[in-house]
């Protein structure tokens, strides 16, 4: 396994012109729309017209959207009427997946932005509580927080996006 | 305690014109740069030349999106010379505790679009692994999914803004 570097800003230099994960999630949730759509999405919304009173979101623009979505993967259009055509835009596994995002999205927001308390609490169906997502280590169970983890480089790192020459300079 | 309910997107209509917690993050973070910002400040940039590299962004943009950060509460901006005046740009608490979200957008990017695997991989101090997140509850300890949690309107649910006379149309 890499042995743990301390990670300062002259080592990873290099990790800006690399691939980045964060970026490719960005690419696809990475406007205000498209994210909201997705919240809706798994509140349970599955159709057009709700999504667009919902988010009070032009046709076009939401028209947009949704086909960005689902040309990302994240979404399903499934067809409920033939005539007229009607579709239900659907979750697929590579979307339920962003959940972790949103959840952390809403839980920062709850901390910082509601002085009223939580608009929406999540509610854990396996304990009967009304709870909140604590972020664990995969391996061993301890909270995981900035700092007590360190990043490296992964197998994943681009010898083609490596430093321009500035990056020395 | 609230009593569950069904989450079905007729239920869950007034939730769009509510105070939203998901919305309050997007505001902060929910451009790409300055998401890639703040993805910068947590490998440990600091300084506006170095951001200004890494990302290949206009000093201009770049100035904007720092100012707003700060505006925001997630940066403070730290005089390290006088004359001329430079500046670390550093994460403040409510910066840092964007990280879940950093961390759930990674490892999102990771699965579905690092085909070579992680350019970036987290190794957990306490442990001495190479680690990924679990999203568990705060409760009991389980893993959280969409599927075995259900959405409650929370206290800070706001009937100033309930839905428009649009809802029920």
């Amino acid at each position: 396994m890499t042995q743990p570097t301390n990670v300062g800003f002259v080592e990873l230099k290099s990790f800006a012109d690399m691939d980045c994960s964060i970026a490719q999630c960005i690419e696809v949730v990475g406007d205000r729309w498209s994210m909201l759509i997705l919240r809706d999405c798994f509140l349970g919304v599955t159709r057009f017209d709700e999504f667009q009173r919902r988010l009070g979101i032009s046709r076009n623009i939401l028209q947009q959207r949704l086909a960005k979505l689902v040309d990302a993967g994240v979404l399903n259009r499934v067809t409920y009427c033939e005539h007229p055509a009607r579709y239900d835009y659907r979750l697929t596994e590579r979307g339920q997946d962003l959940w972790p995002v949103m959840a952390a999205m809403r839980q920062w927001g709850d901390r910082y932005a509601a002085p009223n308390g939580p608009p929406v609490e999540i509610f854990h169906q396996g304990c009967q509580s009304a709870t909140y997502l604590d972020f664990v280590c995969g391996c061993c169970g301890e909270k995981l927080h900035p700092g007590n983890v360190t990043a490296l480089p992964g197998k994943g790192r681009s010898g083609a996006r490596l430093p321009s020459p500035h990056v020395n300079s």
